[in-house]
């Protein structure tokens, strides 16, 4: 049986569990491949650090040439994470001939279309299963599963971290810092994780699947977004009373004036597949215009999850499917968008809106006189005692409207937020209402 | 652009619904695909029956040699359905050089070694992705998504018309021949729904897929299997007493002492993935080594859903990664089995009995002491008054039983049913409860 020579660059956690699938599992590997997969060499600039995985010694170096000039290295997985040097380390190996696989969204979301540009010119590939949802196959689905539909919407839950910590507020009635706290202590968030839960993250790889699925040059940093760091537990609690839980949701979906993206928290009807989905885990509803909904959940993050995403992209790459894909994908491969974005401004939806305000007299009054001059109707009103307060003195006050435009309620909020019996800051998130358009069973 | 012939051999529900993506989606298609797949015939012996799709008469034939003889036609999908002629169809067309496209799940259950090895010896590649739950990729996640874990188990609900008619009886309290008969009206059911209710739909599904995931050479007759056909609406009830659902599941599991397979109505906790399964979808949940649990949703069965996977089968195999994958993926391709089965009655679990009993004295003792002598611990006991029965006279005993050997129910329920105050059938259900075995994440 041949034997192909692979490297890792970078041996932190995703690393080390490329390498521990690696070395453990040869056997299994080669008989998907084909061929053996030899680890040639893992390069990281720590060398010393402790990881869960034992490495030959002479395996390990912090000297990326090792990589680059070994022309027997055909295909080399990048796993640095970040910008730089990650983008320059991809550019050598691509250009020293060897195939790229990638978990690094925030690099694709940046330079997707510089890499894959020279990929192709070279003609080479790059595969990035792992660098949307982990463990779950997306790319391949809507790249290769659903090619024959045009994909209508994606919605998903694309933050690990986020979605355990509005699960915790939610289940144990945590408010936002202990909920981060205790993501932090069972490791699902960073000393610093102001990337995942102020919707960085979800932003990123929204802009890769927006490019997958539609063709759509989307910016990551033009994508609207809201983080769950503005939540309140008592955001949870009411959107509960109404049926609903928040679950930070990144969406792109097909209007009749373009394409519509963003990130928010959004309210979804409990019982509906997103809002079950729990502690760390990720999830992806796609609606294609022949097979419906599909709907997809697994663990989107975690060093084995994602290594395994990580290792069937080599061992596409090695048996020859990933070029094949990268070819026909046509990621990035046109210098304008092959869709309009759709004006956020123009978007509607349902609102949830919540105030904190005085607790007096005409309040009411004043703020749905301030939503009916902007031609936003409400649904349901929901106002507590005060005990309910988050803060001395104020009670919140939440409004759930009709469909309205993103535009006039973003206005109605802004001189609602002038009025001097508001305290504190507003907020106001999108209500998921399922779609029903789903293709004839028969 | 290049064009390449293809075919449809079968013009029914499912080939109407793929002539009607092929003609409708020609440029959608085309970008996947790299070239213009041009559909040069549609056969079928019934040329006169109405379809929801115009196909131009001259594509029209009931004369198969117009595709076999014809040698630019290089893909062709067939969608017969059934053994014969669908067996000889899929050989004759290897044979004059095509690769073929099929939604069959009966011929492959039933003569997958012969028209695998064939096609391998051919230089040939089949695409099955249709044949097992439709609309969901579940043949690309394990066969490709997911090679670098050791699958431990899958669990699926693979029939629609079995989810339909559950769910129908658990919603509107429908006995079981209501229930059908709402599934005949919404084109759910056939006239003769036996080989869905029964249990060897799904049966010959999980063999395709326990040859997949697990190299098992398992004939579908003899996977242990039991329908729907033998639920009473009292089963539903008693099971949400409960806080059960359920749902026929379709289960290959890894276990000590080889392979479980089994298809049976399974009681699932409410609030699981596999419970919230509504309707007519399909699911399935993958457990890997590495990846964890994958959870995926969608329509296993209909035109459009089906067609979808079966044209994405058709750009696979133009593009040539069908032929990349059908060489690797080892289905079928050992005399032997890679892996023993598991003695059913050494498989363990918990288990739902239901017996229609006399309302007197002594039943349950006796019942229960029948039990015990076969080491069946009981966990809890359900007993109504008797106006819950469905026939006069008798009343219902539910007992949930601690973790037994299958072989050790199996025999104390023969023993009970020969006690003359139990009246009607017994029935036991396995209960699913939730594996825990997640990779860590961080």
């Amino acid at each position: 049986m041949e034997t192909i020579k692979v490297a890792c660059v970078g041996f932190g956690t995703i690393g080390s569990g490329v390498v521990k699938l690696l070395l453990e599992n040869e056997d299994r590997i080669a008989q998907h491949a084909g061929c053996r997969l030899e680890l040639a060499a893992v390069v990281d600039t720590d060398l010393t650090r402790t990881r869960n995985v034992e490495v030959p010694p002479e395996l390990l170096t912090d000297d990326i040439e090792r990589v680059i000039g070994d022309p027997e290295i055909r295909v080399v997985t990048e796993l640095v994470g970040g910008i730089e040097p990650a983008r320059s380390i991809v550019l050598q190996l691509l250009e020293s001939g060897k195939d790229v696989v990638t978990a690094n969204k925030a690099l694709l979301a940046e330079h997707g279309p510089e890499l894959f540009h020279r990929a192709r010119q070279l003609g080479r590939s790059i595969a990035f299963e792992a660098s949307v949802a982990g463990g779950i196959p997306i790319i391949a689905a809507i790249g290769q599963s659903m090619t024959a539909n045009q994909i209508l919407s994606l919605r998903g839950i694309l933050n690990g971290t986020s979605n355990f910590i509005v699960s915790k507020m939610e289940e144990s009635g945590a408010d936002y810092g202990e909920a981060v706290c205790e993501a932090q202590l069972h490791g699902y968030a960073e000393a610093n994780p102001a990337m995942d839960v102020d919707g960085t993250d979800a932003a990123q790889k929204l802009a890769i699947l927006a490019q997958l699925a539609f063709g759509a040059h989307a910016a990551w940093q033009q994508i609207p977004r809201m983080g769950i760091d503005r939540l309140y537990r008592a955001d949870i609690r009411f959107a509960g009373e109404l049926g609903y839980r928040i679950k930070l949701l990144a969406v792109a979906r097909l209007t009749d004036e373009g394409l519509e993206l963003h990130v928010s928290p959004t309210l979804v009807r409990i019982g509906s597949p997103l809002a079950e989905v729990r502690e760390a885990f990720n999830a992806i509803s796609v609606l294609g215009d022949a097979v419906g909904p599909v709907f997809l959940h697994g663990l989107g993050a975690g060093q084995l999850p994602t290594a395994s995403a990580v290792v069937a992209d080599m061992i596409d790459t090695v048996v020859g499917r990933t070029r094949i894909t990268f070819e026909r994908l046509a990621m990035w491969s046109q210098p304008e968008s092959r869709i309009a974005m759709c004006d956020f401004a123009r978007v509607s939806a349902r609102y949830y809106l919540r105030f904190g305000v005085e607790d007096r007299p005409g309040v009411l009054a004043q703020i749905a006189g301030v939503l009916g001059e902007h031609q936003i109707s409400i649904a349901s009103v929901i106002q507590h005692e005060s005990a309910d307060s988050e803060e001395g003195g104020i009670v919140w006050l939440v409004i759930m409207t009709h469909t309205a435009l993103e535009g006039a309620a973003d206005e109605a909020l802004r001189q609602i937020d002038q009025l001097d019996f508001v305290r504190g800051p507003s907020i106001r998130l999108p209500v998921l209402d399922e779609e029903t358009s789903v293709p004839t069973v028969g």
